[in-house]
């Protein structure tokens, strides 16, 4: 069986696909974040939605993110998820990188749920760009 | 003034290199995990400390870390900080890099304390090695 965290991001990447960004943000905690791009990040699910929107219409409304190789490190409650997030659209030529290698922290509610609570695509490239 | 999580991580390299790992542990939760190396993980303050002496020999009792770049993502209680490491040790020709894209995720505790979660120096180098 599949770890639940590999299984949660794999209905994140369905709810982007289909533009579902309703069902999107119940996967976020309420003080999430989102790094939209190198200095730039969203803040709590109002702001992490309208980032969506606008990062769907950047890719033409064609944005299929999947991921490849998945490691998760989990301690107790907290768990950190690097993972080869891989993005296609029929935008040609975006000028942010396709094949990424993310971070992704998730937090454990009282109730056994896993929330996102930092949404970091871009990894360990925020520094030495 | 410097963020409370950049003095904190500087304390942690102060104790690294004066190998007061008592003092150490106390900067980790007590489910933390350390990420030795790709593939092994010490789990709770026992193992980490374990670990950390093992470190110790294997750097001929000598590691000096310190952080370059720094970027801190808060969210609430918790927070991911990426940062250049930077390893120090008169020892000829390590097995491990150096110069590392850490990944280091924190949470704050009712009493407002950060401690350590997850320790991972080799960041998103764990994946597509």
């Amino acid at each position: 069986m599949e770890h639940e965290l590999k299984e949660f991001i794999k209905k994140c990447d369905i709810a982007i696909r289909l533009e579902d960004f309703d069902s999107l943000m119940n996967y976020y905690t309420d003080d999430a974040i989102l790094v939209i791009k190198p200095g730039m990040i969203a803040r709590g699910k109002e702001e992490i939605k309208s980032a969506f929107i606008k990062i769907a219409k950047y890719f033409n409304n064609s944005l299929i993110p999947t991921q490849g190789e998945m490691i998760i490190l989990e301690a107790g409650d907290t768990a950190l998820v690097i993972s080869q997030t891989l993005l296609v659209s029929d935008k040609n030529g975006s000028e942010y990188s396709m094949d990424r290698r993310a971070t992704y922290v998730f937090k454990k509610s009282r109730q056994g749920e896993w929330l996102c609570a930092i949404d970091n695509s871009y990894g360990t490239d925020l520094i030495n760009e």
